[in-house]
């Protein structure tokens, strides 16, 4: 279980608007972008949220990978984006292609300011505390 | 978009086998504890993996909320398990519902041992400089 998680809250995004709003396309390419990146999508599901009196609501696409996950939520009133790309190394170490995808997804969305993190997952050797 | 991230990676559960092989009882007792939370399930996904010559392999659930998601990846090979509660509090501050459903995760899988973290999501204030 030992993995790799990165984070990105993504600001000003300067991408076309279709992709802070549109599920379908926005979960197609996302799966591309996995495929891409050589991470392997088992599955994905896409959630929209209704329009308000602000204009568009957001969208949740999320993909399962035979590594982990991939979630990207959508903000189109404030421009923002926020991405999770974890992946676990069971098997091979896939930390390489979870950073290219954050790069590709990087680029789709152009943000003019990003707050980005990295977590190692499952590092310790048990007997630890319990948190 | 400001929000709280709270991750667990989990060692040793000692619960019924069941909750680490059966993607759609894991994907329905999901929701049931996000709605119990009082947090808002808008859609679900399982996936489980082909079992191996080492026995039962994971599964994953993944529970897309009006506040952002919950991820549940699991490794009954290792006793093993990752958990995402992920909130934004656009409307209203969620913080407390994602302690609690993340309380109720950790007693549903009894690990041994757990490695827990939190994030704070889209705390920046533009201007800030690109990673």
């Amino acid at each position: 279980m030992q993995g790799l998680h990165l984070t990105a809250d993504l600001y000003d995004c300067r991408c076309a608007l279709q992709w802070l709003i549109e599920p379908d396309l926005l979960g197609r390419h996302c799966v591309q972008m996995v495929q891409t990146a050589g991470l392997q999508a088992v599955a994905h599901l896409v959630h929209a949220f209704p329009a308000t009196a602000n204009g568009h609501s957001g969208v949740t696409a999320t993909v399962l990978l035979a590594e982990s996950h991939l979630c990207v939520h959508t903000w189109p009133e404030q421009r923002a984006v926020t991405l999770d790309v974890y992946v676990c190394n069971f098997g091979a170490d896939h930390s390489a292609k979870a950073e290219a995808l954050m790069l590709v997804l990087l680029a789709l969305f152009e943000p003019l300011h990003v707050e980005r993190n990295r977590m190692r997952r499952g590092q310790v050797t048990p007997p630890c505390a319990p948190a």
